[in-house]
C-alpha cells in the first residue's frame, strides 16, 4: 500500500471550471512529463528547468495535440510531497484530462489513491500526521471557525502542544528509568513530587484538549440547534430569518451549492444546524404521539434549544411548555433560550407580565423577539454564537476536531491517571514506567511518530483524489 | 463593458477537488497580490519575481492566515491575457476561495465577468476571435472528435483559412478599385477572367466550410440517431449494448457524471444521441396515434435511422415497416440502417430469405446482428462512425462548429455569388466593389478584425467564469 518508489498522478481539481490541474509526484515525474510535454520555445528543455518554474507548451500523443498547457515543476525536497513533482494546468475538459492521465499512465505513472500526495508529504517528513489530517479539514472547511481550527492545526499549533507534552513525558520517563537502572540499590533519584508535578501538568493540558473536542466537533459538523414550542408561535418564521443571510455567501463560488438536507446557517463564522420540530403540543397523550416523541429525540441530540413562545399566549402557556422541556432527561447539558416571539403585536402588556413572572433557570436565557420584524434577532444570533463557544474559538487555544486525536488523548489521560495514582501509592518504578510509555505511545500516534499501515490507511482513505 | 484598465479576479476551477485556482489579470495584478500574499522565504520579494515563476507563501488578512498557497506570476505580454497576471493555487475550500476573492476585491480588483480573461486575450492580440471561441469549445469538449476540431480551431487552422480567403479578396478589391480610380478613362486594368478565378476559388472554399457545419454541429452536440421498428424486435437491448462501453470512460474523472437526459454513447470518438422510439406499429390509424406521430417527429430530427427488425418476423413484416419509413417525407436526407436482429435465434433459414429478397435502396445498408450476443454490433458501430463522417473528421480539413461562423460564411457566399454574377454581366466596378467589401467584412467578423461590443458581448457571455 505504501509505495513511494512509484510515480503517481491524479486530477487535483474536479468538475467544471476553466482550468484543471493534473498532479504528478514521484521520482519519474519529470522524465515522464518530458515524454508527453513539449515546451513551445524549442530551446527550452523541460527536464533542465529548476524548481518553482512554469513552462508553456503542448501535451502531445505522437502527432496529436492534446492541449496547450502550463507545466509547473517542483524538485525534491522542495515540493508538497517532498518528491519531484509536476503540476499540469490544462483546459478543464473531461476528455483532455482523461487523455493526459492516460498518457501519464502509459509512460509509467500510476493513478494516485485518495490522499496519496499528502501521505507522501507525511512519509517524507514534510508534515506530521495531525498536520496531514488538517489538510483534509482545511479543504472541507466552509466556515470561519472550521477554517481557523484547520489552518492552526495544519500549521502545527496542535503538533507543538503534543510535542511539548511528549517531551515532558520523555523527561519523566528518563528520570523513572534512571531509577530503574539503579533499582537494586534502592536509590530514589527522582523527586516524586517533581514527577507528580510533570504528570499533573501534562494531564491538565490533555484534559483541556479532550474537553475542546465537543466544541471542535460542533464547529466541524455544525452546532445542533432544535427549535421547538407550541404550534403557531412563529418557529418557521424565525428559522427563515436565521437562514436568510447565509445563502448568498456560498453561492458566489460556482459549484458549492448543495442539497439542503437540513437547514444550516453560519452565524459569526460558526455553522449551526437547525431542526424545526413538530412542536410540543399541550396534550396529555404525549407518550403515544410519535411526532412529539420525535421532537423529544431531536431535543436530545441538540446542544442548544430555542423554545419559541407567542407573547399573546400568556404566561400559563409558556409555563406549560417550559415544564415539559425541563422534564427532558438530559436538559442539564443543553443551553435553553426562551424566545418570546411576536412582540411586534404586543409591545408591552403581556410582555411585562411574562418578564415579571418567569425567571429563567441557570444556563437559560429569555429574550423578547419578533421573528417577523427582526427585532431582537441580532441579539439572539450573538447569544447563539456565544453559546457555541465563540470566545474560545477567537482565542488562540488549540481545539481538537478529530475523533482519532480525541480517542488517543483519552488513552493518554487514562494512562496518566494511572501514573498519578501509582506515584501516590508509591508503586514500583517499573509499573509506573509502563503507563508512562503508554501515554508517550498514544501521543506519538497523534503526530505519527508511531504509526501503522492500518492507521495511515484509515486516515488517507477519506481524502479526496489528488490531495 | 470592455474595461482593460481594471484588474479582474475569478475562481478558475469549480466545485470540489483538492486544489482551487484563483486567477488575477490586469495592470495591478502583482501589486494587489503583494498586499495579501507573503512569501515564506522572507528574502523573496514577490513583486520582483520574473514571469513564469512560482512562489510559496501565505495569504493573510492582517494577522489572520487564510491559506498556504502557491502564487504563479506572469508578466505582460507573456501571459494568457497578455497582461500581468497571477494565479493563486489554494486549498479547494469554498471558504478559503471566498476569502481570497474578497481580499483581492478589497485591495482593488474587480470580479471578472464570464469569459473576460479570454476576451482580454483577444483584445490584446493574443488570439483572434475564432480562436477565442474555440477555447470555450475546447473546455466543453467531451469526445475525441469535438476535441480535435476545437484544438485545431484554437491553434488557428480555421483562422488561417479565413486569412487566406481574405487576402485573396483584398487583392481582388485592390484590382477592382484601381480600375475605379481610372474609371473615367474607361481603361480595364483587371483581367475579368482572372477576377472570376479568384472569386470562384474563394467561393468554393467558403461553400466547403459552410457545408462542413452540419458535421461540425453534429460533433459538437452529438449525432442524432433514432432507433425504430416494430415492438419486441430488440430495440432496447440494442440501445443498451451500444451504451454499455461509454459509462466507464467519463466516470473516472470526478464531477463529470451528469443527468442522462438522453442516451448518448461515444463511438470512435464521436458522440451519438440515441432516441428509442415507441416503435412503428402495424396499424391503420397512424394519424390519430400520438405515440406513432411522435416517432415520426423523432425520425424527422434524426440524421441516422436504425430500423430494427426481428429475423423471425420474416420478410413481409420488414417490408411493411420499411414502406412506412420510406413514406417519411425527409427520408432522403437521412441514412437508414436496416438491422435484422436476433440472428442468434435463427442463424440461416429466415435470414437467407430476407437477404435474397430485400435490396436496400441507395444510402441504405442492411446488417444482420444479434443485440443479445453482440454479433455484428462492432460492424454496426463502424458503420455509424462512417455515416457520421469519421473520415472527414480524421482528415486535416477544417470543420466549422459555430453558428456565428456558419452565418458569416453564408453571407460571404451570398456576396460572392453577386460578385460572380456581376462579373458575368459586366456590371460596373463600383457595384462589384460593394459586394466584395461586404464579403471581406463578413470574413473579418469571423476572426474579429471587425467587431462590435455587441458581438463580443454575445460571444463571451456564454463562457464560464474564470476563463
Amino acid at each position: 500500500m505504501i509505495r513511494t518508489e512509484e510515480t503517481i498522478c491524479a486530477p487535483a481539481t474536479s468538475g467544471g471550471g476553466a482550468i484543471a490541474i493534473i498532479r504528478i509526484s514521484g521520482p519519474m515525474s519529470i522524465s515522464i512529463c518530458e515524454k508527453i510535454f513539449f515546451p513551445s520555445e524549442s530551446k527550452v528543455n523541460f527536464g533542465d528547468q529548476k524548481g518553482y518554474t512554469i513552462v508553456y507548451g503542448e501535451i502531445r500523443s505522437g502527432e496529436e495535440i492534446i492541449d496547450d498547457v502550463l507545466a509547473s515543476i517542483f524538485r525534491a525536497p522542495r515540493s508538497y510531497t517532498g518528491e519531484d513533482s509536476v503540476e499540469i494546468s490544462c483546459h478543464a475538459s473531461p476528455y483532455i484530462q482523461q487523455r493526459i492521465l492516460e498518457l501519464l499512465i502509459i509512460n509509467g505513472a500510476i493513478p494516485a489513491q485518495p490522499g496519496e500526495f499528502t501521505q507522501r508529504a507525511f512519509l517524507n517528513g514534510k508534515m506530521d500526521l495531525s498536520q496531514a489530517e488538517a489538510v483534509a479539514d482545511l479543504i472541507s472547511s466552509e466556515t470561519k471557525a472550521a477554517h481557523k481550527i484547520a489552518v492552526n492545526q495544519m500549521r502545527g499549533a496542535f503538533s507543538d502542544e503534543i510535542s511539548i507534552l511528549r517531551a515532558d513525558l520523555l523527561h519523566f520517563a528518563s528520570l523513572i528509568e534512571l531509577e530503574l537502572d539503579f533499582g537494586e540499590e534502592d536509590v530514589e533519584f527522582a523527586d516524586r513530587s517533581k514527577l507528580l508535578g510533570i504528570v499533573q501538568e501534562v494531564l491538565s493540558v490533555s484534559e483541556e484538549l479532550t474537553s475542546s473536542f465537543s466544541l471542535g466537533n460542533a464547529v466541524k459538523h455544525g452546532v445542533p440547534v432544535v427549535i421547538t414550542g407550541n404550534p403557531n408561535t412563529g418557529k418557521s418564521t424565525l428559522l427563515n430569518r436565521l437562514l436568510k443571510e447565509e445563502k448568498a455567501i456560498v453561492s458566489e463560488i460556482p459549484g458549492t451549492t448543495r442539497d439542503a438536507i437540513e437547514d444550516t446557517a453560519v452565524i459569526d463564522g460558526i455553522r449551526f444546524r437547525f431542526t424545526d420540530t413538530a412542536g410540543l403540543r399541550d396534550t396529555s397523550d404525549i407518550v403515544e404521539n410519535l411526532g412529539i416523541r420525535k421532537t423529544h429525540e431531536k431535543i436530545g441530540e441538540a446542544s442548544i434549544i430555542l423554545l419559541v413562545a407567542d407573547v399573546n399566549e400568556g404566561r400559563e402557556a409558556l409555563e406549560g411548555v417550559l415544564k415539559r422541556i425541563h422534564g427532558q432527561p438530559d436538559i442539564i447539558d443543553k443551553k435553553l433560550f426562551i424566545l418570546i416571539n411576536k412582540i411586534d403585536s404586543d409591545p408591552n402588556r403581556l410582555r411585562d407580565n411574562i418578564q415579571q413572572k418567569i425567571v429563567p433557570a441557570a444556563g437559560e436565557s429569555m429574550l423578547f423577539i419578533s421573528a417577523k420584524t427582526g427585532e431582537g434577532v441580532d441579539r439572539l444570533k450573538e447569544m447563539l454564537a456565544r453559546a457555541a463557544g465563540k470566545e474560545k474559538l477567537q482565542s488562540e487555544n488549540v481545539i481538537i476536531t478529530n475523533i482519532r486525536h480525541y480517542e488517543a488523548l483519552l488513552h493518554v489521560t487514562d494512562s496518566l491517571n494511572r501514573v498519578r495514582a501509582g506515584l501516590h501509592n508509591n508503586l514500583p518504578e517499573d509499573l509506573i514506567a509502563i503507563d508512562i510509555r503508554q501515554a508517550i505511545h498514544y501521543l506519538g500516534e497523534i503526530t505519527g511518530e508511531i504509526t501503522t499501515e492500518e492507521i495511515l490507511g484509515n486516515i488517507f482513505k477519506n481524502f479526496c483524489i489528488g490531495k
